[in-house]
């Protein structure tokens, strides 16, 4: 493998992005039962609602000179599946999933959890930024530190 | 009110697009817990999932010569609102909705709950077609009689 | 040219979008203004508004079995530009467009005027359906004849 | 298994989208060299260009009242998967697909050859119904019979 | 009222999309009006023309710890909704807008101005960012300071 | 012309959004045979593949007090079709694109040469980013220096 070419001295970013069904209710245990049906109205519903997310995972460094991919992806793609998309698609985020049992699936608090689950499978010199769609029109950004 | 233009002779349709996100399991009282395992998947999760539906109501007939409506989209959303979305939004479509609770609700049983109650708001006179997105992959039309 | 390949034996319909960016204000001339301001409501603003028109043309046939094509879109993209889209584009529908004059420039009355238009450009064996988006949410279908 | 529910008795439509990305050149075998370039322009390129292609799926029938399902959009989206997007996704239409090859590659055709390999493995009592997207403003619509 | 969690060392940003119609002309009282014509060609038409604003607005801080939001949208879109809605749906933005009244409607000037109303709407302490699609190809983004 | 009003004190940035069909395979000259088959898998087929891509620019700078504009978009397009569009729409990217022939066409580096092309057109003063959408899914960013 010859690597005679030369990266450029500028960042690129890579996004991909995917998605996943979620039934979730809006519910803080920091919050009494009052306090929380005041302040999320009927996203509390003890029942759940549901929503279709859209996932976009943000992968920002320099290219491979040889290759020309910042990042093949159907490697990030497969990173997500195995690790996100596995994890939360078709499930009850209050119910189901370890990282959000003792708070509240706010898609803020969604998006960190999938960063942090995530941070630790992209390499650490590559930065990281979640984008988190609940409907079409609310969104959630999260670009950690 | 002077009424001395003449209609189109033939039929036009107005659409109108409305939303709600809502909770279910697919889960049919006709089978077996083993049988809605093998048929539905991860769609028959206990602790359900849920989606973003986008609802599409197309109604037929002719223009009004007056007002050069078919019908006035404001009125058609909000039936659509008082009947369909107050009913369906941030609900449990298994356990929450008269209509649905003994039955299946797959995109097709939902979609025919929705043109049953639309079909008695809106004017004989008018044809309706219910289109139902559960993703923006799978979707599902009912035309009625 | 030699046309030895045969066509098939069922209809294809082509589409193509084209879009334009208008103002109106509904405003019908066989209503009273007081009528006009009830019916319409804001839309009835006598100062205008204005929407990004999306318009979809339909055209069904038999392809020709030596092109493989039923028309060309590019052409057909040439017939709604020269003789819809010059006309409506960035104009007053109200005030500017001949064909709306005597009318109400509602969705269904504008999807109307350019199947008219539109109709007498396209081949009499071909048949032509015009979908119109005044918005994402509202649009109206229009099949003539 | 009990099946004491009844099927409404008015078809409903499914419809499952799937995409897949191609290269391809407008040329038609029945035509000189001088023909194709004329009537298809840079589309008739030698060296190919290519488009995602979206490929949607209706199968229209009676929704079965145990299962609640028309057809298992999983079970749909399986079907073209293995038939259609294994054949087509990422090949070159003019030289690596059977089915094109004595003919153009036109949206037209690449319809008709989809509809013609679904229709052979969809149970005969649903109907079937292909759009093809080449972009997001040219598609073409093939009901078949 | 419980607070014993703490917030995430990093920025988060919530996304509201609202939507609006309205009938403008680009015409700068700084220019003749041989220079207007010149400049903005048929986007100066006297008559006007008009769009389907779609509004972005991007507000970004820290996670409450205790509810997980960092902004509830409903409130993000009541507070769009009666102060830039209200001001400027179904109107004619060079006429009927105080705060445009003197100067030319781009799309750059319409952002300006709802991000200086809804900067003294939103608590000091978050960044707000404003994006305005004038179409779905052409839009404006502006961070302010 | 006058020149008595000020701008703004802080940047805003224009987008327009461009679009254009092209054929490619990814291959690197830097690589063997094997080792391209392995990475690039199916993007590696030597008849090639091809995409719609969309082409979003980003423009960003101070608002002229006298135009109301940043840079006129209708330009902006211009000089997009005139230096990018015309060369890469309905090409072969591995043959035909004097930039890429000796590179390999990844949505990064297709990128970085539209970044290239544009700078060299765009004032200096401004600053530009370029998007490259080769699907829905998949997507590039390359905001340059």
């Amino acid at each position: 493998m010859h690597h005679e070419s030369q990266s450029t001295p500028f960042p690129v970013s890579v996004y991909r992005k995917e998605h996943f069904n979620a039934a979730h209710r809006l519910h803080s245990p920091l919050l009494s039962d009052a306090e929380n049906k005041v302040i999320f109205g009927k996203c509390n519903n003890p029942l759940y609602h549901g929503h279709n997310y859209e996932l976009l995972v943000k992968v920002t460094g320099f290219v491979d000179p040889v290759t020309g991919y910042l990042m093949d992806t159907k490697l990030l793609s497969r990173i997500i599946e195995e690790n996100v998309i596995e994890k939360l698609d078709h499930k009850n985020l209050n119910l189901e999933v370890e990282e959000l049992k003792d708070t509240n699936p706010t898609c803020e608090n969604i998006a960190i959890v999938i960063y942090d689950i995530l941070r630790a499978k992209i390499k650490s010199d590559l930065k990281l930024k979640i984008t988190l769609y609940e409907t079409e029109r609310n969104f959630v950004e999260y670009p950690g530190e």
